[in-house]
């Protein structure tokens, strides 16, 4: 079994971060090019998936996509429980951590995989086909993430985590997308104090304050 | 409990067919506006997801999200299984359920939503802000839509249905990928025979049969 990850981009993280919740340790393989923002060609040549995380295992079958990958690992490794075990709980970790996936880090890697230089034809990741950047997403991809921490910060109003009473993978995810987006100074607004009191406090577990 | 959802809509049928699978009966409130491409204001109002399908539990508190409330049926009622039990088994129908939404279902929603007159201003769903239509993702979205059938045409190459050798809830995203493109003339291109043998096969069901 082996985890090909990137240690500077925030999908693998979601995945590095689950296993150190579960203090699950399995071999990696960091497959980015130093300095450089695309994958190593050996790995890329060699894994039409083309993207990471992606978790070979020993049958040399893969999993792709970050939380397929944590779901592999959850099943196995029940405790601590990061995607819910009754079926309410497990449904509502299920939707905020795909709200998150899907308002929150799909809206900045919008923004930033058409406003960097070196993604200049490669705005769509995962593909030998080109695809040429789009100016006008650059702003929608900000103003999807506005709404986003709207969202976020009423959620967090009346709950400890994002997705309830306790950390789960939509607390990860909703980490990765805050640290991504900040990265690109667009950090947590200030007047949305809900969300700045859960980041300060998940920001300091040991499983995530390693970066 | 009561599944807020849209005879016309794509997403909604995801979990429609699933429960069909499972032969579960709910009631439905249909909040769609006959004969527009728009939801009733009164669900709108009321519901600031603003989106379907949406499952209210008894407590008064909902799920939003398809494959969340697909999920918190299958932990109630796991037979037959459509997300898979094994660790494995279950990644692997999660990854490749989240490919047809990431790659397919996004990319003909991309499509249609900026091609539309009646999405002029509301190329992104969910949300009060205006979001205006983008020329450029016409094109993307189509392009994009061509590489997931490319992708799952080869998938089905060695397997009888999308994630292995069982129908689950990564066919069900596929079939209504596929259904909705077809709606648009970007139905399953002829040389991928591995995908129409599938959509033959899959397409019979009783559960799918319906529309």
């Amino acid at each position: 079994m082996k985890l090909f990850t990137w240690s500077i981009a925030p999908n693998p993280r979601r995945v590095e971060i689950f296993l150190r919740e579960k203090e699950i340790e399995i071999p990696t393989e960091d497959v980015g090019v130093p300095g450089k923002a695309f994958l190593k060609s050996k790995f890329l040549e060699k894994h039409p998936h083309r993207r990471v995380p992606l978790l070979q295992l020993d049958d040399g079958s893969y999993i792709a996509e970050a939380m397929a990958i944590c779901r592999y690992f959850e099943l196995q490794f029940p405790e601590p429980s990061l995607m819910g075990i009754e079926p309410q709980e497990a449904a509502t970790i299920d939707m905020w951590e795909r709200l998150a996936e899907g308002e929150g880090m799909q809206s900045i890697s919008e923004f930033y995989r058409n406003s960097k230089n070196w993604f200049a034809d490669r705005s769509i990741a995962g593909h030998t086909k080109s695809f040429e950047q789009i100016p006008e997403l650059i702003k929608r991809g900000t103003a999807r993430l506005g709404l986003f921490y709207e969202k976020f910060d009423a959620q967090l109003d009346n709950n400890e985590f994002v997705a309830g009473s306790y950390f789960s993978v939509a607390d990860i995810t909703t980490l990765c997308t805050v640290d991504f987006a900040s990265f690109s100074n667009f950090g947590i607004p200030k007047h949305c104090k809900n969300l700045t009191r859960w980041y300060d406090a998940v920001s300091q577990r040991s499983s995530v304050s390693i970066r």
